[in-house]
C-alpha cells in the first residue's frame, strides 16, 4: 500500500520535501526555521497570496499532484509579473487529508519547485497540516529592480489595450475534460498547466506601460478592474482575437463560439497591459483595442458575456 | 436570514473586508491589485505562512470569527517575532462555505486587523475562494532592522534558557472547553486568543540571543527543534516551571499535573531563547534551564512527554 501523509507525519513530510527543494542566492534563510529571510535589494517586497482548492480549482482525477503544484505556483507567480516585478520566493500552506499518498505531496512540491525555478525563484517556507479537503495556500515575493510597481489604475484615454500570451487555452481544456474528450491535448495540457508569460511583465514595465494585470477571471472582467481602478473604458477590437490553434479545434469539435473563451476565460494568467499609444510593445505583446473615456469595456456585444469566473456564485 | 458570503459574492466580501483595513506608513501599495507592495528598508523580507483548518486548529462553535482572526494573525506574527524580526504585512487566504455567514468573515477580517494592528502591521492583500473547508491561510512579512536573523541554529553549551510569555494557557484552555467548563475564564480566553510577547522577540535578539523560536508545539519539541539545529543539548529546571494561576486553578479542577500543560502544551506562541550566560535577559524573559552537550532536552522525567502537537498523528 503506498505510504500516505498520515502514516509519515508532518515532520517526515516537511523534511521529505525540504530535500527537493534548492535554494536560489537571493535566500538568506531557507526553511526549516520559524521564518525565511529573502534579499530584496530596492527596499521593497511585492506579495500575493491565492489558494487552490480541491474540486474548485482542480480535480485530482484531472491534474496529478505535480501539475496542482505548477498550477498553484504559476497562478501567484503571474501575479507578481502583472506588477511588473520579478517573483524570488514562494511559500505554500497545505492543507491535506492524512490518506493523501506521500508520492502525491512530494510531486506537488517538485511541481512548485519547477514552476518556481523558471523565473529563478525558490521556495523558502511552508506549513503542512490535516485537513479534510485539499487546500494549497501560496504566498509569491518579488522585487520590482528599482521601477515603480506597474498598478491597475494607470490607464489613460488614447492608450492602446494589449495582451501577451494564451487566451482561451485553459478554458478550452476544461469544457474538453467536461466533454470526457481529450483532444487537442495542447488545450487539456493547458489547463493542467498554464504557461504564464513571466518575463513579459518586467517587459511592459519598462516599456513604460500604464497599467498591467494578469488575466485569470477572464479578460473581459479582468479589464473590467482595469477600467474601473483607472476611470476609462475600452473598446477591443474582435478582430485582434484570433483563436489559437487548439483553441479553434476544440471550440469546433464542441460547437462553441472559441470567442468567449478567449474574453471570458480565466486561468491561462495571460497579461493585458495599457501602453502609451507612441510606444513599440515589447515582443510578444499584440494591440487588442484602445482605452476611451467612460466606464465601459466595450467588445462588439461581448460584454454581456463578462462575469468570467466568480467564486461562490 | 443573515447574509451569507455566497450570497455576496467573491468581489462583494472583499470590497468589505478590504474598507476595514487601514494602511500603515510601510504599505507602498495596499489591497486591490494583482500584488502589494511594502516597504523592507534594509533589504531583507522575513516571511512565514500558517494553516488554521476548522475543526483542527478551532471550532465555530468554541471561538467567534474575531477570535479566529485574531488568533490566525498571531501564529504568524509570532513567526516573524521568533527570528527577532519585527511584522509590517499579514496576506490572508479565506477558504469558507458559501453558507457561512457575513458577518463572520467580517469579524475574522477584523481580527486579522487588531492583532496586526498591536504590532503596526497592515492587512495588505488576500484572497477568498468558495470551499466546503473553512480554511485560514495568514503569510506574515516582517523587517529586521538592520541586525541578522535569530535562528534555531546558534545554541551553545553554556548558554542559558529562557522563555517569555504564557506557558500552559492555551492548553489549560483547550482541556477546560472539552470537558465543558467555562472558569478560569482567562484560561479560556488564552485557547481562543492567545498573547504572544511579540516584542521579546526583537528584544532577544537586540540583548544577543544565540537561538530563538516561539512555542507552538510545545516547549520540549520546540526546544527539541533548537537542540537538534543547533548540535546541543538543554537540561531544564522544573523548579523555574510555576505555573500562572489560572492554569494552577485549571489543573487543579481538573486533577492535571499543569507541568505537562507547561511543557507541552502548544499554541500560547510564547518565545523560547538561549543567550550567552553572562547576558543579562530583557525584560519579561526568565531563565528555565541551560543549554549542555548532547542532543537531549532533559525535564527531569518529563522528556517522556515530548510530542506536543503533531498534524496528521
Amino acid at each position: 500500500m503506498a505510504e500516505t501523509v498520515g502514516g509519515l507525519g508532518e515532520f517526515g513530510l516537511i523534511a521529505a520535501v525540504v530535500a527537493r527543494l534548492p535554494q536560489g542566492e537571493d535566500v538568506l534563510l531557507g526553511p526549516g526555521d520559524d521564518a525565511a529571510v529573502v534579499r530584496v535589494p530596492d527596499g521593497r517586497v511585492v506579495a500575493t497570496t491565492d489558494l487552490l482548492v480541491e474540486g474548485r480549482h482542480f480535480r485530482r482525477d484531472w491534474s496529478s499532484g505535480y501539475d496542482m503544484g505548477r498550477k498553484a505556483a504559476a497562478q501567484n507567480l503571474a501575479d507578481i509579473a502583472a506588477m511588473g516585478a520579478r517573483s524570488v520566493a514562494l511559500l505554500v500552506g497545505l492543507a491535506a487529508p492524512g490518506s493523501l499518498p506521500v508520492d502525491d505531496a512530494l510531486d506537488l512540491a517538485h511541481g512548485l519547485r519547477d514552476e518556481a525555478a523558471l523565473v529563478s525563484a525558490s521556495v523558502v517556507g511552508g506549513d503542512v497540516v490535516a485537513s479534510d479537503a485539499l487546500v494549497v495556500a501560496v504566498t509569491a515575493l518579488g522585487v520590482l529592480d528599482g521601477r515603480p510597481p506597474v498598478t491597475r489604475g494607470g490607464a489613460r484615454p488614447g492608450d492602446v489595450v494589449a495582451v501577451c500570451g494564451r487566451l482561451g487555452w485553459s478554458a478550452a481544456g476544461l469544457a474538453l475534460l467536461v466533454a470526457e474528450a481529450d483532444q487537442p491535448a495542447e488545450a487539456v495540457a493547458a489547463h493542467r498547466r498554464p504557461e504564464p508569460p513571466y518575463a513579459a511583465g518586467p517587459a511592459a514595465a519598462a516599456a513604460g506601460a500604464h497599467a498591467l494585470c494578469d488575466v485569470s477571471d477572464g479578460l473581459l472582467q479582468d479589464l473590467g478592474h482595469v477600467a474601473r481602478a483607472s476611470g476609462v473604458g475600452m473598446e477591443l477590437d474582435l478582430d485582434a482575437f484570433i483563436p489559437d490553434q487548439p483553441v479553434a479545434v476544440a471550440a469546433q469539435r464542441l460547437g462553441v463560439d472559441p470567442l468567449r473563451w478567449m474574453l471570458t476565460g480565466g486561468e491561462d494568467h495571460a497579461l493585458a497591459a495599457c501602453f502609451p499609444p507612441a510606444q513599440q510593445l515589447p515582443g510578444g505583446w499584440r494591440v487588442v483595442g484602445r482605452v476611451v473615456e467612460g466606464g465601459v469595456v466595450r467588445a462588439g456585444g461581448y460584454e454581456r458575456l463578462a462575469g468570467g469566473w466568480e467564486h461562490f456564485r
